[in-house]
């Protein structure tokens, strides 16, 4: 079991093989693809709980300038509250819950699209699901370390 | 009606606000999105048929190193069978059909990861389902512009 970040800046280490060539991963479950492993968060903590990550294009030799990841986020459980330069693109694939930007709170559901700003301060819940949030996010392929909420911003 | 294929190097013309600040579309109908325009290919054309195209994110201000698009291929339809050295990476959201990826063809339904690997000639289709095949198309912001598939490799 590997911990990070939702963000984290650095891959986890591990089996990456170089497949650059064009391919299909199925889903052969809901959410669950052939080839693309299961990570998980840390079962227990303070500031996320509840989060498993796929990694669907980005670490496998592809080029691309941009990485595609899926989260789910168990009943109960949340990301971690933080902020980072770089951009997130999120389509929620299943379940509901909610998304923290800044200081307002957005009720999520399958389809919504929610596009995170440059150091605006972010999280991702599930408070009330009965099934997991599962949502694709989306990041540049170079990107800067998230920092979490009590963190004060460079030079502050 | 914008025409342009699915894999355009210049995007579309017209209304593009600078909508820098963290936001929600929410989902209101099955794939179509508060604040995103549907945008559709030429109805009737040898190389395409009845595909529609939504940016959902990359055209609005953001300064993301990838552009989010969703299109929807009819049933009868396809996109045009093409190449380019800039990669795809695909998730299925609704219907089914199939993908070309060189020489071979591949099955498709929802929740489907297609990785297109530079320069491979390829082309979705939905020859045989009563919906419309839906999915994200994931490219990087800079990319070269998509050759036909009759038209020659550089230097050939």
């Amino acid at each position: 079991m590997t911990e990070f970040s939702s963000c984290e800046f650095t891959p986890p280490d591990g089996d990456k093989p170089s497949r650059t060539g064009s391919r299909v991963h199925r889903c052969i479950d809901r959410f669950r693809w052939e080839g693309v492993v299961v990570q998980q968060y840390k079962s227990e903590a303070e500031h996320w709980r509840g989060v498993v990550r796929m990694v669907l294009a980005g670490e496998s030799g592809e080029r691309t300038a941009f990485h595609v990841r899926y989260f789910e986020v168990a009943p109960g459980g949340f990301t971690s509250l933080e902020r980072h330069r770089h951009e997130h693109v999120v389509i929620v694939l299943r379940g509901s819950g909610e998304v923290q930007l800044g200081a307002s709170v957005h009720p999520l559901g399958p389809g919504d699209v929610v596009y995170v700003a440059p150091e605006e301060l972010h999280q991702f819940r599930n408070p009330r699901g009965t099934e997991p949030l599962g949502f694709l996010c989306i990041v540049d392929a170079v990107r800067d370390r998230p920092r979490l909420a009590d963190v004060p911003l460079p030079g502050c």
